[in-house]
């Protein structure tokens, strides 16, 4: 039976991912089943469902951190959706990109800037 | 005689930073004064300035990113004051680094959590 | 009161790094009090504590971690002195530093050793 | 002539990687030849064949560097083979990276399961 | 109309990558034209434009840092093809590649190898 | 009894940075004296000491590397020592680092920056 936190971590990324997150999740099950627990339970029952900074401000510093890292392209196209999500313009994210070519370089902000390019494709193709 | 795009990214450095952040520029100015031109000219006038993302948005995304990075404690300490000036709670500013370890590691958020008490110390004292 | 998931963590903890650990927490307890309860509750109670691999080898892989992202000294440092405690020896330590200019290059490696070397004077003050 | 390191590295290499090793190298030809005599003579011969250090320990210290990286999926493929051929199970590999979302966060974790489970799936066609 | 900053960085970037700056440029147009601008002017118009450094050396200081960072293959494939333009010699770009297995790791040398020899093979057949 | 290649690479390392270096490898034999020769036979006697790029360009490379990584500030400022040594003016030094802005974002440059000042200010001391 799931946790509390579980309950909470899951009604968590529905809100913000919809299907995309479920997705991951479900992936996982073949390969570490309890990862996916760890993953519902911490980040999103532990972090994002906290008060104290509201959702849309976490997407904006989830875009910044994954963007800057660079080797999390996959999460990063998760990450933009979820910002569509909770109510980011995409002037707004694409702002956030160009941003990010000050802390962490111009190649960091151009591959943003083409994985966003990739979900809004996506989005408008959903939405229209 | 400074460009145009010199004069708005002078405005907006103050406007961000106050003397934090002329401080840098000062610094700069021995060792490689075309880039404390450059620094003023490029994120602060061409970036910082646009429309399109309020200031306390592209400070959260700022302080991600520096946290996420790891590399850059004094530019975080500069920012976390930035942040407060542009009106971002401690809370707020503690929730980010929090939600950074989901993306950077627990080290990193350590480490940002720790320059964040630093300069919410510094705060105190001059707003007391 | 804190969860089953505190008190796993917190057994988990003393058990790796005795005082230095705890030393951790109470440094937190005054910025983010919330993030010293995550920090017992998820590396420590969640992962930590599980079956599967067993702290030594645990500890070896989080020296390599630590070594490898070259941003977190003082969190190497305390993971050098929890590797001594679950039972790798100074040269299994060394050795593991030498390994990570292969992956991470050689400042990383060297910055490594310095980290564990202080270490290394510590635990051999305590223990005489 | 190749060097006593170059022999006792590429024994070594033989050792952990089988086939999958032997193959980097004859990639290398082509671009840069000197390139594989270094990488056989310089990870394998100095540094893997050291005593001090059992070779299922040194995996366990790559799988943690390599995920941690997050930039060298291809070179962690090939260790995820290695580590199964030097006797680690596929449990402790996977707690490997579950571990290092502690130090490098959820999405290097997720990157590196993801590959671990297309070695998985090749190893058991190979061994079935 | 655009500024005498674009028309020199324009200039440049031609000069160093001919059509596949070009590209990268056209490819922004969709999505962020805006950073299309700032692309041209503060890399090429600002940096690259300025005495004190041959474009030559500035080519061997951008492949070091592509490689090292390790998520940018696409903007080092594109450096590589601007540093032959320049006049570097196909071994001198190896040996820069070799050279980063010290600083940045062995995996980091063995990927810009791979993408220095896609770009080699490129350039033999645009040039026979 | 050292090797050729240590012989080759202990003279490499003192025509490269004089006493700096000699002092790095000094330091290492309290911890790791096996590192210490690792350390002078791989980069300096398999690397550095190869034909196929100028010294010079191999201290830009490096210089470029170091300050992309940012985790290596100790070994930056020994190799803002070599780079001056090889025939690098500090201009070109300077050029190299406000470079990095555009690959590897502000911080690092300026980070960079503030090293390479260090280092200038002991060169002219001890040259007047």
């Amino acid at each position: 039976m799931k946790s509390e936190r579980y309950k909470k971590g899951w009604d968590k990324l529905q809100e913000i991912y919809g299907a995309a997150g479920e997705n991951v999740i479900h992936t996982l099950q073949d390969i570490a089943p309890d990862f996916a627990d760890v993953l519902v339970e911490f980040p999103f029952g532990d972090i994002y469902s906290r008060d104290g900074l509201d959702l849309k401000s976490r997407e904006i510093a989830t875009l910044a951190a994954l963007t800057t890292l660079g080797t999390a392209i996959p999460q990063l196209k998760i990450h933009v959706h979820g910002a569509l999500n909770v109510g980011c313009t995409k002037q707004e994210i694409i702002e956030i990109m160009m941003q990010m070519a000050v802390y962490a370089g111009f190649p960091a902000a151009l591959n943003g800037l083409f994985a966003a390019k990739d979900v809004f494709d996506e989005w408008d193709a959903e939405n229209t």
